[in-house]
């Protein structure tokens, strides 16, 4: 069976998630059910990354085996049709070989999260971004983002329910910038690593918020990591500034 | 009565236009509905220009006479109290002299278009652009451009049911920038005169993208600018894709 490769972008407001459920719509369902209408018994897809509920992608990858041979941009049309009008799209598609798999062959994954700082209500962004009404101060979260780089034991900055076989992983940046934002400000923070803990990202986004707004000095963070304890953790921020931003292969699929 | 200009946004997915209507939600309305929270009897307000249905604002400017004094920011956050859910938010407040008038001291509007040319459909920007599904050239497109700029009688770009009392306004600006956008391009358009004709920007666009698309030669621009005939104009384009994205005022009640 040919495999595919799919680029896929998505705005994760009504769904559970990436992951299928029985009875709550997800982003890979509604993949899968644009898969079943073009070929019937399609397995199951792989993606590169699990998103939770509100959690956006710009780019998640996954990959799917089909019977018939498929011209990757007529299949991304294909898709793409079937979709409407969930907010999902096929954003490229590419033929690959079957030692290519979405999750196990991604050596690196990226995360944006966009923190809007203003007093009056998001309007065009809600949904989008985490927003706080207090203003934030960017040297420290960025002096604080340099203590969670590279390897550690990230207890600290896991959910309780992350079943990853080790709390160790390797951070290799956590690069923060300060956008103009009509009223106020917008902080992204880009995130790279070759994989995360459940709920990393937004561990270390709510534990960075603390310190930019005055609660945690930078080297608080530092402390927190060393207590490999998740009581030590700042505040989970909520999912929806989050978007799992790419998927690094090697070589790119999609190139 | 103390006038106060208030500085608006809103996102217009939900409304049929800025102004009030009897059956329908609508900017206005919802304004008014969080003034009339805070006093009983607040007069109708003034807006600097009537977005239609689907058009959305970054900087709308609007004033209202009140019976109280009010603390610009205290106002501006007791109105966005009221406001909650409606997508509309106050993002700045000023006390203003009553020779202020929030439509007829304006000497400048400025309005943002973005269209999103690629083939997958949007995802996180639906209803925030307009979307086509080919290339578009930009150098065309801008050269078209000059040919709308300065003084002209703009009947070939008003729409039929446009009230204004003279066809002729005066173009200060119309100006394109192409950006990166996930699997294909936008493109912005920044159009600014003193004052509009009913429909002017979506005439412009829907015309200047039959140009980037090769379907009209620049030229044919200047040609149908000339024609003073609404039936030379090209195809109105959708209103999602347009911003009012600000208002000019001597001197700025919000600086």
């Amino acid at each position: 069976m040919p495999r595919y490769a799919l680029k896929i972008e998505y705005d994760g407001t009504p769904f559970s998630g990436w992951q299928r459920q029985a009875d709550q719509p997800s982003a890979q369902g509604a993949v899968e059910a644009a898969l079943a209408r073009l070929e019937q018994g399609v397995p199951s897809i792989s993606a590169a990354g699990r998103t939770d509920a509100g959690v956006h992608a710009l780019a998640q990858v996954a990959h799917c085996d089909l019977e018939k041979h498929w011209d990757p941009f007529r299949l991304s049309e294909a898709l793409n049709y079937h979709l409407k009008p969930a907010p999902v799209a096929v954003v490229a598609c590419a033929r690959v070989n079957e030692e290519f798999h979405a999750r196990f062959s991604a050596h690196e994954r990226r995360y944006l999260f966009r923190l809007v700082s203003r007093r009056a209500p998001v309007t065009h962004d809600r949904g989008r971004v985490w927003q706080v009404g207090h203003p934030l101060a960017l040297a420290p979260m960025q002096e604080a983002a340099r203590h969670l780089l590279g390897r550690h034991d990230f207890t600290t900055f896991r959910a309780s329910i992350c079943q990853a076989a080790s709390p160790v992983k390797t951070l290799d940046a956590l690069e923060i910038e300060e956008l103009a934002y009509p009223g106020g400000a917008e902080f992204r923070f880009h995130v790279r690593a070759r994989s995360f803990l459940h709920n990393q990202v937004r561990s270390f986004v709510g534990t960075l918020e603390r310190v930019g707004a005055g609660a945690w000095a930078p080297e608080d963070v530092k402390t927190a990591l060393a207590a490999r304890n998740r009581a030590a953790c700042g505040p989970v921020c909520p999912p929806q500034g989050l978007y799992l931003a790419g998927v690094g292969y090697d070589p790119d699929p999609f190139a």
